[in-house]
């Protein structure tokens, strides 16, 4: 019995990594979208995302089957639930590049991100894309070590951001209000991403150690 | 055994039907901020987080005693796990209260919001602290009917957010980019209260009717 659990219980995480995996191509493909115009790549991000929310799905019926017919307790229970929340985290973070493909297409066939400000953007976007393919290696590997990193990961991204509105609010901003807008939300989009990869990584952590490092956000 | 079962349950579901009114006083006050400017009023929402936090651990805490106690199977199970994700909702509702609340601290002692678009947002504002108290409501009496008629409730908050977009970005357009990006985010702000909202309220109805009506994000 407890050995058919961790089998279960082994083939989410499998699940989640995978699921993760899938999200890291969607960050990738909107940042793609987003610095080239193409909308067709954008197309490509929004609708994949149902397939994002399909594997969600999947991965909760696992997750309810397995709390029903195993019953488990104490850690075993603590790491079924973590999961359950770990899956809605990665679906929200597909949502959110989805957003960002959003502000692409909008554009076309125009790029939303101002010249000047690209690069800065283009470091965001690595960040998250970055901390999102090693959220997939702390599911997989359930490492401690990975995961207390990337707590730490998105203080770059924090500076960053504060880095865009310094810029936008200057005298020297010759972009106009659209487009202080689309890099204010794209800004907030990516941090979300970030912020969900830090989520998914203290949960991992929660689930080795049973102790929440960090606060952890829904 | 199952009478202590539904006794605890109710104890949880009372719980969040309390914290959810801390949320509502949380956009309320928040709101308040946004319009006064007045520093005071944003601290309070600031520092009130820390309370909101604290009673998600109470509640996520009684709901893992509960499993863990009382192994529920079926549809008591799915109660439970439901409740664990509401409280997650409840709490990132009070964080983008806080987010409100730095953006009309940022501002003092001017206020962020320009006047000509003052109706829109206190209709946006209005609309979320509404939704807000009738999830309250619907997690108190499990109330179906109501669960359902806020899915649409958030319709209004649609138009009402494309509707600043057009405003800024025509030419009349006198504010700047300060007040653009952060009429921009505040939107977005009370856009994703709203969505939380419906999203518990769909779980409540996934609680009682074992389908889900429309997607819950979380």
């Amino acid at each position: 019995m407890r050995q058919a659990f961790h089998e279960q219980l082994d083939a989410i995480f499998a699940d989640l990594a995978d699921l993760c995996g899938d999200v890291e191509g969607a960050v990738r493909l909107a940042t793609e979208a987003l610095l080239t115009g193409d909308a067709s790549v954008a197309e490509r991000v929004i609708s994949g995302d149902a397939e994002i929310d399909h594997k969600r799905e999947l991965i909760e019926d696992s997750g309810f089957m397995l709390l029903s017919l195993q019953q488990p307790v104490a850690s075993d229970l603590r790491t079924v639930v973590a999961a359950l929340r770990m899956v809605g985290d990665l679906e929200r973070m597909g949502d959110l590049s989805v957003h960002v493909a959003k502000i692409a297409r909008l554009r076309v066939p125009n790029i939303a991100v101002p010249e000047p400000m690209r690069p800065t953007l283009v470091r965001m976007a690595e960040i998250a894309e970055d901390m999102v393919r090693r959220t997939s290696l702390v599911i997989a590997d359930r490492d401690i070590d990975e995961a207390k990193a990337l707590a730490h990961a998105d203080e770059e991204m924090d500076d960053l951001r504060r880095a865009t509105f310094a810029e936008m609010l200057s005298a020297d901003w010759s972009h106009g209000v659209e487009a202080a807008i689309d890099v204010a939300l794209l800004g907030r989009y990516y941090e979300r991403i970030a912020d969900h990869a830090v989520s998914v990584a203290n949960r991992v952590v929660f689930v080795v150690t049973g102790e929440t490092p960090y606060s952890v956000e829904v």
